[in-house]
């Protein structure tokens, strides 16, 4: 790993692999102007290169373009600022992500789909009992009794067991919820190294898949694409309108599947496997893209008094779904606690252990909707936020979801007011995304060009800094920078929905909390789920007030944990059992019908929050 | 109730309506001369109204054909013969049928598929549970917990919860053997009044159907027919030979299954009732119909060692089977002891209550394949009989199976040896049907036509006893009052036959009886099964040795108990588990392989046996 010198602040920093310095200097808090995104256009973010080796092109004679330019060994590396001694390096805020937290059991790996290996004796004239009999006793040998068979299976029998003389491999499904075996197939021989399992989460916005081996746990393969029903509603609420059409909820099923069972063949594609090799589903989502995927009608999930058709579900042949061609290949979905707390939380408190553990945790996860969940192992206490969907860009001007384009990161120079922007894939900006948006806000408070209430300072003259159509704004993209030819704006009412969103999330924490009689500095850990946990910078969160103002280790990012829950529930085989006991310990609080909320959501209205002292490190 | 008083006999009868009064010379063993089968054709039966009114024909200005006169009041009837003191009196053995027990249960009707009716609690803000939880928690309360239910049942939910103010009625079938409930349906309001099943007899020659209301147990519709896997070969080994070929067991599986699906619309066309209506079938027939009906491999039944695919059926839906469009309609099939020991006899042990009851019992199915069992509610012990179909027809020269036009009773006259016969629907005979082989063969020992061993008496020089082209023969009917245009005859080889079929039911009797240590004297109660024993008369099958020489109270004839155990299980919930506690509970015996088998069956070979002692009541 390289290092590099940061002239004239002095400061050292290490190098990831095919990190520009630009993306380096972003991480360490260090400002340079720079406003194309990394494309490489704007010609802003000199540097000068004093000691080792870069891939870059050399301009001027003496600079480089600290977007475009790659160490290839230790460097010194200058930034041209006015003075030796800027301010901006006692405002110097390095970038934090809260640590990864690795989500793994150690218990070994036992799958609820279990491929059996039998060598029974045949048949003799003393000892003739059915095949089916004689199978039933081997099994119940093992404690498998009383299992279901259909009758494929039962017609299968008799020619499989002659095969290869009465060895076979069966294919035995265990629902722990039930304490019931499901007898699904039967191979002649011995065949339990074939056995691989699909873990699914169906998230409004994005599906994640991995192929897994059921036998060792391995993931074989992980693809992810956006959920279709995109095109049908951006949310989940439009989502269920569209439902109401005719023939509505059966195209958005449809379409969910489709893509789904295209992705499981993009992952046997990349792993080298059949469709046929796969046993076991596993899904986890939020109520209502349960409700989509099985084709139950969502509406009463929004009509009040909010209920779901369900929020514990049976066991599905693949094939009815249209997901596979085996009879045998089943799915089974995560439990869902309520209308707006889905499997998806069910599956983030399963992977994230909380549940098992002793301190206390508050789980958030931020994606579409914002749900959050406070407990250890006595109790759990769960919400839904009606954050809306400011954090994945939506209800934001220049909003956009974390694609190509969005600019994820950005520093606002304390002296010239001027931005530093890094976009995802290193393109010209198309808009904002929700990292960027947190960035952006908390640059701009704390530079001051917003003040506590979230309004821009017009005292302050700055060429950025101006009254558009929309009210005043701070232009971060000037348009000859940007990929739209329009100049990207943040706007205060961008601010407003913003905070209001980031107020919604703080004002759950602290009802929860007071439901139990606690407040935020007892809480032990706090976990960020969804991949929004993975690039969220903490410092930036807390400033604005989205994060309590929290010893920073004890921050934990989760990645997707509905993706990790159903992969458990693919590879142990209780956890659909604890699934459904965590659904039935966790009270569910309703916020809006609770009497203090307004009280403490229009308190966390403000930058970081009316109660300061809730926030002793943000001193602005 | 009419009364005859037949002179010269003096024998006093009484008339059952539309009785012919050679049907009620019949039953009481008088012997009138006729060879035409009561068409009226041949003139011989002419008998002299002396007292009373008839509906019938005067011929000759002073008789009436017995065959085709009625009494309409009391009457006084002379049959013409030579002397006023016939020895035909004497030697008269009126027929005596088999009492018939009704079997019926005390308990109340209670099916394992319900309907039943829900007032449920709408959901408010304060308990929102989801739509399945909240049915749930209701199912709890009436002890149906875990119940298997599919996503069809989850996808109706939500909307016939809220077509009629959450009152529903659910379809519920609990399956006693694993204690297991699966709910089917749900339907608005209250519908438990529709709750229809079908009781099925697979026999290998004749498929009989009762259409039942599950709630109140009434027969609403009967209907019977041929099966028509009958194309495919007359006995169970040809339709196993059959179902090797390519796609034969497919087509034997679908030709069952589409007849029945025909007269299951035959039923509810009598009952003006719909196919929708029913909800549960209930299936009872031999090993090998049960393999063919679910298109299980028959092969290994009859391969050694004589392994079925199963002897125990799980629940499989109607619709998988072609018989309903219904999801929600299942299928429960008898389950089976052995090979050739089949669901027929478990419904049979089930429908007679033997297992229920003190009294030592012989229960004897003598259908295509003759099938015993001996016990009661202490021990059950069972075997198969290789009778062959001799009872059925098969394997006589002119035997068919008991439809139009067969012989079904004959009397032979001790004198003349002229046969008096009675056909099935009075046609002109086509054949002679079980019972009439039975009847015709002890009137040829009785009269003394045929000798202990089965032999025509050849010293006995009579038109009718000729030697034909298959060696020595009766001819019962000439070929000029026949249907077919040719002499119906009885030959030594036919006879050969029958006593082989009777001396192994016998053997198989006595087998049974001498593994517990007992003898037939034991016998408390003979069951005669299958629509034979109701048509067979006592004394001429001890006349032959084909039943046990018991005191003639001790028989009772249940009628088709395949059919009766189908409707039991249709009708009273434990009726499976108790199914399989009587597989469990009934010893099998492979007759051929039991060292004695040999020497009983050698011994039973002769009329009515060897050792005279076991007939003592049989006085040639």
């Amino acid at each position: 790993m390289f290092k590099i010198k940061f002239l004239p602040y002095n400061i050292e920093a290490e190098v990831f692999p095919e990190e520009t310095i630009l993306e380096i200097a972003m991480r360490y808090g260090i400002h340079i102007n720079a406003s194309c995104g990394g494309v490489g256009s704007c010609n802003k973010c000199k540097i000068i290169i004093e000691e080792g080796k870069v891939k870059g092109e050399l301009i001027e004679g003496k600079y480089y373009k600290a977007c475009a330019t790659i160490p290839l060994s230790d460097l010194v590396v200058r930034i041209p600022v006015e003075s030796e001694v800027d301010r901006r390096a006692l405002l110097r805020k390095p970038k934090k992500r809260a640590q990864a937290l690795v989500l793994e059991k150690k218990e070994p790996v036992e799958s609820p789909y279990q491929k059996l290996y039998f060598q029974l004796n045949p048949p003799t004239i003393e000892e003739n009992l059915a095949d089916w009999i004689r199978l039933k006793r081997a099994l119940n040998k093992q404690n498998i009794s009383n299992p279901e068979i259909n009758l494929n299976f039962l017609q299968k029998l008799p020619y499989t067991l002659r095969e290869q003389d009465f060895q076979i491999t069966l294919n035995v499904y265990h629902d722990p919820r039930k304490d019931r075996f499901y007898l699904l197939d039967i191979e002649s021989g011995d065949k339990r190294n074939i056995n691989l399992g699909v873990a699914i989460d169906i998230g409004t916005t994005t599906l994640q898949l991995e192929l897994v081996d059921l036998n060792t746990g391995e993931v074989l393969a992980f693809t992810s694409d956006y959920n279709p029903q995109i095109s049908y509603g951006e949310d989940v609420i439009s989502r269920i309108e569209f439902a109401r059409k005719k023939d509505g909820l059966k195209l958005l099923a449809e379409k969910v599947r489709e893509k789904l069972k295209e992705l499981i063949k993009e992952l046997l594609r990349i792993a080298k496997r059949d469709l046929d090799e796969i046993n076991l589903i596993s899904v986890a989502g939020n109520s209502v893209m349960s409700h989509l995927f099985l084709e139950l009608e969502p509406r009463y999930l929004r009509e009040y008094p909010y209920v779901p058709a369900t929020t514990e579900f049976p066991i599905i042949s693949a094939k009815d779904l249209g997901l596979s061609s085996k009879e045998s290949t089943l799915v089974q979905l995560a439990p869902c606690r309520a209308s707006y707390v889905g499997g998806d939380i069910t599956a983030g408190v399963i992977a994230s252990l909380i549940a098992e553990e002793d301190p206390l945790t508050l789980f958030i996860d931020l994606g579409t909707n914002g749900e959050i969940v406070i407990g250890n192992k006595d109790f759990l206490i769960c919400a839904a936020c009606s954050a809306g969907p400011a954090f994945e860009g939506g209800g934001i001007k220049h909003g956009m979801r974390a694609t190509s384009g969005a600019i994820e990161a950005v520093s606002i120079d304390p002296i010239s007011f001027e931005p530093m922007i890094i976009t995802i894939g290193k393109k010209k900006p198309r808009g904002i995304c929700g990292s960027g948006i947190i960035s952006l806000l908390a640059n701009l408070f704390r530079v001051g060009l917003v003040d506590k209430a979230g309004k821009y300072r017009k005292d302050i003259k700055h060429s950025r800094l101006r009254e558009g159509e929309n009210g005043w704004e701070y232009v971060l993209v000037w348009k000859e920078e940007s990929a739209t030819g329009e100049d990207i704006v943040f706007t205060e009412n961008d601010i407003e929905n913003l905070i209001r969103a980031k107020g919604a999330m703080f004002a759950g924490y602290q009802i929860l909390l007071e439901s139990i009689g606690l407040s935020v500095n007892d809480l032990e850990r706090v976990y960020l789920a969804g991949t929004f946990g993975t690039y969220i910078d903490l410092e930036e969160a807390i400033t604005i007030g989205l994060l309590p103002d929290l010893s920073r280790e004890k921050f934990y990012f989760l990645g997707n944990t509905s993706l990790k829950g159903a992969k458990f529930a693919l590879l142990y085989k209780d956890t659909l059992l604890k699934m459904e006991k965590v659904v039935n310990m966790m009270t569910h609080i309703e916020l809006s019908n609770y009497p203090n909320y307004m009280d403490y959501y229009m308190a966390a209205l403000f930058l970081p929050h009316t109660d300061e002292n809730l926030f002793p490190s943000v001193k602005i």
